[in-house]
């Protein structure tokens, strides 16, 4: 599992008054942010090689501006070719947005899916939830 | 079922030299306006009724610059106080995206859940698929 | 002249009840689309031969969701390797933003200014205020 | 003179590799975030009594993923309703984006602008550039 943390930007907030819905997606990918340098070729993202195939996002209560967010986000799949992440967002000791991601090893160039590799494998097993290895 | 058209924007390009991933959540809730329509009490935003319990989105094809973009939003179920769209993202003629949002009449003042008026429900139902009611 | 409809997003408002001002900027942004076309060398955005120098927004009033914005953009001066886009934003009938942009003709490859091509001159010379050639 | 360090996002890239131009608006009006505070007068962001007038944005050079960002906001001016904030943005050591911001202390509920208070002219000076006051 690992963590991190965000604090709401105004911009970020619709007229309900909260934080948007779609900004819980930005955020989420934020928080992936070590995943994807498990991928990256490179220093240039163009070499990246994944992609995200799927999310899921459940809104469990609303999210403010004026207190950090923390995103906690663990593997919790992991396939030949794919794996699948879990993430949580709190704030103020609540849990306010829950969601899932499908993210897939892909050649960008080529525009093929590939196996994961063993390093790939060891470090994903490695942000599992404790138990589930 | 309901139709938008959307013009990609440069912005919204990232480094991969396509759509982000997390823009499809924001058209999807742009294509879902006629819908919060139904749930607007008043010309003032904070007396829409209406939010948002959960979405899931399925990236199908990657999303380019340059080519319009036509989301086909339809309604799939509806419950008691709750409804879910079924959201379809279509270029070039290709299926590139496809979303669930689940919808709750909500009441923002009173922070509770509504059960859907029958004029709602009337309403909800003529955008549902053909053989779907 | 050249203009642009846009119509708000709601995730494009703020805690104010408002359009957030930062969105102008990309909506400025997005009405220059006609613009950058004359710098496309092929179909892919890397190989775009324009980049931005300076923008200035004054807001005049506030902008609304539920109501479509027209943006009008003319050419203000053409220089040697620059030119300077002016941008005028009406919601209603009412000026509601103003904006300045400076775009440069710039190799992404060679990191390098350009001149302007005869073509490109004479293209945005079509687009100047009248009055203003 | 206050400073915010601001972590890149991926989707803030755009197709040209970069941070996209719009998102520096957006990390200047986060930046200003210490200086909303001086005008919220209760907990709900709809009592704040300020606005934004006009921006200015010079792109000096590009902002890439990967590498913190600092923005440094320092008041330049202050009138009598308004005032100047001056912004600088570093990357790696280098100044990348220069802005200004006018803003105006203003009530929302009466729609007209106010007078500065003398403790906000207090401690806006004290975030004057040392030689300034």
């Amino acid at each position: 599992m690992f963590k991190e943390v965000i604090t709401p930007r105004f911009y970020e907030t619709d007229a309900y008054g909260h934080i948007n819905n779609t900004v819980v997606n930005q955020w989420f990918e934020t928080a992936r942010r070590p995943i994807f340098e498990l991928f990256a070729r490179g220093p240039d993202i163009k070499d990246w090689c994944i992609i995200l195939a799927r999310t899921e996002v459940d809104f469990i209560g609303q999210t403010y501006y004026g207190k950090d967010v923390e995103i906690q986000s663990c593997i919790e799949r992991i396939g030949n070719k794919s794996f699948v992440v879990g993430q949580e967002m709190y704030q103020d000791g609540g849990l306010v947005a829950r969601g899932k991601a499908v993210q897939v090893h892909f050649d960008q160039q080529l525009q093929v899916s590939l196996p994961l590799t063993v390093e790939q494998i060891e470090q994903l097993a490695k942000w599992m939830k404790p138990g589930d290895q």
